[in-house]
């Protein structure tokens, strides 16, 4: 009699420093992704291979508090098991936080309904050593008031062309931006976004240019226009990768 | 006309991440010391070579959130324009916080107070990528009202051999150990010790020997045994240096 093969379809939670990887998805030409190094452990713990769906593509040196992952395999091993073995066997800067048995329609990234981001900007000339890969260091004043009514512009609904680094893009553009906050702690300076869906590096775009609404490079109208142009040379820099963090994703 | 030289001296504040360093202290052997780095950049900045002396003798892989050095030089540089080449030269593991101009007597560590370290425990299986470098994981269940009775043994004014690594000491072992405070942070436990000077690996051994209280390995009692008997093996283990963090010190 043959084995009915089951399916079982599960939810696991990475938290990762990205400083040493080259982001999140696999890569033809590189094993050294965050997503490459947890399916080869997880095919190892498994025995077979296993595909992972991560809730969002990580560039390469960006860090994730919650990356939210799913992936289908055919074991008898509970859940605590698995997650005993990822814990045992991840690398020290990729950490496996949950494992959970999900519903049979759950996909990570399809079934993700809001995600946050994070971009620590340090906005000091005093050294910060023990957070110095999680930030981007801008010491230069930043009028926080200004940032917030450029940020004003981008909240809602928008095709967001302009604030995306991916030139040959087919796919709809449109994203809805649902909140920024921006917010200082100590000689830190938060900005914490929140939306149905990020293009690429359009978070560290948006914080590039509102970090020249705050340096009065630009004005609130001028990044309205930016986003309305749907041209990327009218939107900011893009900020460097290691200030941004994926913080969470909500389902 | 002989020039006069004024030597001015200085109080110099750093914070540093320990752990690709050999401590504080330099040594014949090699350079790959906080204070030999330091110095090397500080004689390069001044023209001169410039002896730091440090607060606190850092081990190997202990971290400082603020280590106070005072050096003397004789320089027509201001405090700001030192500070600035410090900044721009230090490796991005030492932090120069803050330099001012010291009264003529004042020295780091012989005009020293009081001094805290911290020692940070990870009490959880879960991961903690972004702080893995500044805790030490220790997962098993600590009660923490025995650690803090155990603790309760070590206050005050005694003769701490039983809690020194240094067998051939000949200078008194008698320190003031003024308040240690355990405190749990959601998974962290954190445990502040507050003395008139530490020494040679005592609040590692201190925290050592508070876990092993927390463990149900040892109580109170033996605690102030261990204390009293001078000897270091009736003291706890050693806990790992990345744990510790040099927290303060007070003049």
């Amino acid at each position: 009699m043959k084995r009915v093969r089951i399916m079982k379809n599960y939810k696991l939670t990475l938290c990762y420093d990205g400083s040493r990887y080259r982001g999140w998805q696999k890569q033809g030409n590189t094993d050294n992704t965050i997503q490459a190094k947890t399916e080869a452990l997880l095919e190892r713990i498994l025995g077979r291979p296993a595909e992972l769906a991560g809730c969002g593509r990580t560039d390469a040196g960006v860090h994730a508090r919650r990356q939210v992952c799913s992936f289908r395999a055919d074991t008898a091993m509970s859940c605590g098991e698995i997650l005993e073995q990822l814990r045992r066997y991840l690398p020290e800067d990729i950490g496996a936080l949950s494992l959970e048995e999900a519903p049979p329609r759950f996909h990570a990234r399809l079934s993700c309904r809001e995600k946050s981001y994070l971009y620590r900007i340090w906005n000091s000339e005093a050294p910060n050593v023990f957070e110095r890969k999680y930030v981007y260091k801008y010491p230069a004043a930043l009028d926080i008031g200004a940032m917030r009514r450029a940020a004003e512009e981008l909240l809602g609904e928008h095709d967001f062309t302009a604030f995306c680094s991916n030139r040959h893009m087919k796919k709809s553009a449109v994203r809805n931006l649902r909140s920024i906050s921006i917010e200082r702690r100590g000689d830190e300076l938060d900005l914490l976004l929140t939306g149905d869906g990020f293009l690429y590096n359009m978070v560290r775009i948006i914080a590039g240019t509102l970090i020249e609404a705050g340096r009065g490079e630009r004005d609130a109208a001028s990044v309205a226009a930016a986003l309305e142009s749907r041209d990327r040379q009218k939107a900011g820099f893009t900020a460097p990768a290691q200030g941004l963090c994926l913080w969470e994703a909500r389902y």
